[in-house]
């Protein structure tokens, strides 16, 4: 099958050195994880409910990334429950809501995880993670983001936000590192089971 | 009207003979029936709610599959109540969610239906469904699969997942046995009730 | 400004004649007043909401339409609440859910408006929708409609079901009819409160 | 990263010279802050709540107008709570809906403002913002407006409403005023509590 209609994603020449050295990749969530929509849903006079859309093709990304020994978070400027939810479905290891200054939560993972710049990926899409994507080792956007954030990207996905951005990325870096398809095969041969899935079953019951 | 502007549909030289054989389509749901995207509410603190859009052109598409013989049915790694009402609502012959591997499901549905590889056909976007894919007579895939599924596939539509693409590969199928006109034609003179709406519009209130 | 990027709707040589005879407008819903998809919101156990994404533009569009003294209305094959209140917002003069046979209601419209085929004007996405626009002076179409639709149309709107199709249609009939400008005019001048959200908002307090 | 694929804006001769004066940003809601889908959830017999999606793009660049000293507000025909929500996480300036004749809007804000017509920048997509449009001193629209409202605008976005059209003009009239560095780099030195993601996450709890 002619794959010759699949869209290319841009890179900078030193992005596959940048991303061997990854063990560690951040996202934001809107406009990152989701198309950048908030839908409000008022429930009644006071109160509200925050609604996002996830990728399942990114959810399946984060599991090959777990699989593949990286550890992942979210670091987001916003509060909501959707997104505590779909943290914990997809069992990130660090997960930063309501954060004004994205380097301050960076320089926290960093001193519990032991980890550094260098091995450090971010993917954001807006202004207020210039600096994120400005201290990490490889910064990466999705199709979808702000001017100054695709030029300030190692990695431009093809896709856009909440339709598998985050799982081009986290392809990108284990081809990188060269444990594409040992991480591919593990995951075939042994998936997990779909906690999120099972667990919003269970919790819609 | 000139039709010119209609898209494509990808296949290889073999697919319209291993589409003759086909008795029996099944489906993945994310990124298939759906666009991928999954929506989460929050229903209280620990309720949650998973939400999925799927399309008008499939349903009716599912209708003519049943109309012509075929069995239907679905095969997915996630849970949720949206999935089962819509289901329910299409009538289709097999419903497997939670399921971790796909292969396993197939076999089950063999057994059950006394079908086997060379009459199945199997829509997949995402390497969960590698091995469903690998296993049926016919694989195919949504626009919006990715590469390992398209690779894979002998009929890519042109359309994406929940934009019409299972109703494509329905066509497809109906065409390549010969059996499209009449199926139409029976479709149109006697159409069933849209059991779905109904039930729906009960159900709400 | 230039205008060059607008889209180009497709018609076939006699659809300006045909749009002049036009008295009345009947819309199917799914893929032509929405974009087809059907989003099922699980209640309860049993309980099931099927909701609807409609267009802004549509909506001033039928505005202009029953200013122009143009009756309106759907013919639908599915039934749900969400139909029900767009139908009333939009104050259509004929509302047709859960049709199984679509030429059925346009008989039935015709007995009670005291119009003809030569005088209606079918907008379909559909197999379901044939008949309807078989019998109908003025067989429309969104860009989104499946091959036979767009085969069978008079007029395809540039746009798709739910991106301001019917809006297009409208304006198209207003304009072969030559009371375009007229009716934007008098639309201008003295605007309709806009019922449905004023309602909407009522009701949600 | 090369940016040749970002889309352009189309503008007018005298826009940029138009942009300089600019104190005030008003915008139209459905189709522009929000891509015009009206979803309609009913949530009983005669309970209705109207939900739209929002741009996180867009919220950053109305906290960036705030920043530069800008006035905003929207003045929308429609009503709903879920406008009311998102106009005060934003903390606009003026919130009028429910508006008939947008004209008259404007000119109530001009009073309370004390700003002018010179002064005054709007945003529409649909023939009802003409009036508005026709007496500001710059008239904007989303790529997605109606082909009246680009005829009329001196700035149209390469973005459609809800993904980015308000961000782009807010940009758009920082660089002419030449404003659009210091401002940013304001708004990264010291940024705001996002209080719209806190209050929903507060309210949904």
């Amino acid at each position: 099958m002619d794959d010759a209609t699949v869209l290319k994603h841009l890179t900078t020449p030193d992005a596959v050195a940048r991303a061997r050295a990854i063990e560690l990749v951040l996202f934001d969530v809107d406009g990152v994880l989701t198309d950048g929509r908030l839908w409000y849903f008022p429930t009644s006079e006071s109160g509200l409910v925050e609604v996002k859309g996830f990728s399942a093709h990114d959810g399946i990304g984060i599991g090959l990334a777990r699989r593949a020994g990286l550890q992942t978070g979210i670091v987001t400027k916003r509060r909501s429950l959707s997104v505590e939810r779909r943290a914990r479905d997809l069992r990130l290891n660090f997960v930063h809501q309501g954060v004004d200054r994205k380097y301050d939560a960076l320089q926290a993972i960093w001193k519990e995880s032991g980890l550094g710049p260098r091995q450090t990926c971010a993917m954001g899409d807006d202004i207020v993670d210039l600096p994120m994507l400005e201290h990490s080792g490889l910064a990466a956007a999705p199709a979808n983001a702000r001017p100054e954030i695709r030029a300030a990207a190692h990695f431009v996905s093809a896709h856009s936000g909440g339709e598998g951005a985050a799982r081009d990325l986290i392809e990108f870096i284990l081809v990188a590192k060269g444990i594409w398809e040992k991480t591919l095969q593990q995951y075939l041969t042994a998936p997990e089971s779909d906690y999120a899935g099972t667990a919003a079953a269970e919790a819609a019951r």
